[in-house]
């Protein structure tokens, strides 16, 4: 790949994040304290725990965490400048879905080998030409620590698909436009598709 | 309110989508099948559930689905065309977060009551006019049901603030050109803010 992703500030980071401008991200210290910890469900997908905490007012109380691995989306861009999009049922919303190309690093793996993986097993292409998009979105941030990477890549060349069993996947093409027209049109609702196709249209805006 | 906001056609929901266009959104049933489901854990915020299933290629499993209320943004803009912005620390992501007005709904709130007590709440305002800016965002769709919708408030009136007692808040102003820039450099990661940003930034421009 030809440019990996940086490692992003993840949570159990202790370093105050660099100053930048006035007021925007400064060096700061959370305002809440942990005074106990325990998980109280784990599958092979997510662990959810629920910490004693005082909060930032100096009150007891709990808070309950749901842990994921990193997240990646791929806009795959088809040399035509279109769009991979996947359609898939969501379990979780009882309802169907189109997205760009979406995953969760396995454990073990880097954000950039799993956006390499899951372009191949959902869209069945490799990409000669990578480049980070958008290099941390927080996705639930009142519920989960989910961060996502989103990835740009070009130069497509067709290789085997060999989609997760838990996943029966339609593709088609769309080229930006009609992409922005469907999110606009309220017929695309995820969350990391829309902020990829927005991200996309800056970049090629500028 | 000027605009309450529509159902949006939530979990639960057994009618198929009606057909739109060829194949972005058609009548779909779920290929997947749940033969058990048990609570696993719950708090005043989320709830955690393990269901049994069978999944699209027929072969056993189980999903662990995390439900929380449904999520509500607010782009409070001001008379000089500003968005106002809060900035709290975000427990999750161990983490300080500049985002727009968020919040979920209360037991039995509908998503534009949660939005005019959200802005109440946590910017100091009330809003004379009131539009719906996305209607139906899922967040984080493999792991929760979690849905929101944001609006767009004008016409702002002060009014004094209650914040939560979690939340310690500070609050700025930015113009959406700003706000689009910090966006770019990342210096703003929640997901609902980049998507509150870029409606609004495909809106003015029409």
């Amino acid at each position: 790949m030809s440019e990996p992703a940086p490692e992003s500030p993840g949570p159990g980071s202790s370093d105050p994040r660099t100053p930048v401008g006035a007021d925007v991200r400064v060096a700061r210290v959370s305002p809440w304290r942990t005074t106990a910890t325990r998980e109280v469900y784990r599958n092979p997908w997510i662990t959810v725990r629920e910490d004693q905490v005082v909060r930032p007012d100096g009150s007891p109380g709990i808070y309950g965490v749901v842990s994921t691995s990193h997240a990646v989306g791929v806009v795959a861009l088809t040399d035509a400048d279109e769009v991979v999009l996947i359609g898939q049922w969501r379990y979780t919303l009882e309802a169907y879905s189109w997205e760009i190309v979406e995953g969760g690093t396995d454990a073990g793996e880097a954000p950039a080998e799993a956006a390499v993986r899951e372009l191949a097993e959902e869209a069945g292409y490799a990409a000669a030409t990578w480049s980070v998009l958008v290099e941390d979105l927080a996705l639930s941030n009142s519920v989960t620590d989910e961060r996502a990477t989103i990835y740009l890549a070009r130069d497509l060349t067709p290789v085997p698909t060999s989609p997760d069993p838990t996943e029966v996947l339609e593709r088609r093409t769309v080229s930006l436009d009609a992409l922005l027209d469907e999110i606009d049109r309220g017929l695309i609702t995820d969350a990391i598709t829309i902020v990829a196709a927005a991200a996309l249209d800056r970049r090629l805006r500028r």
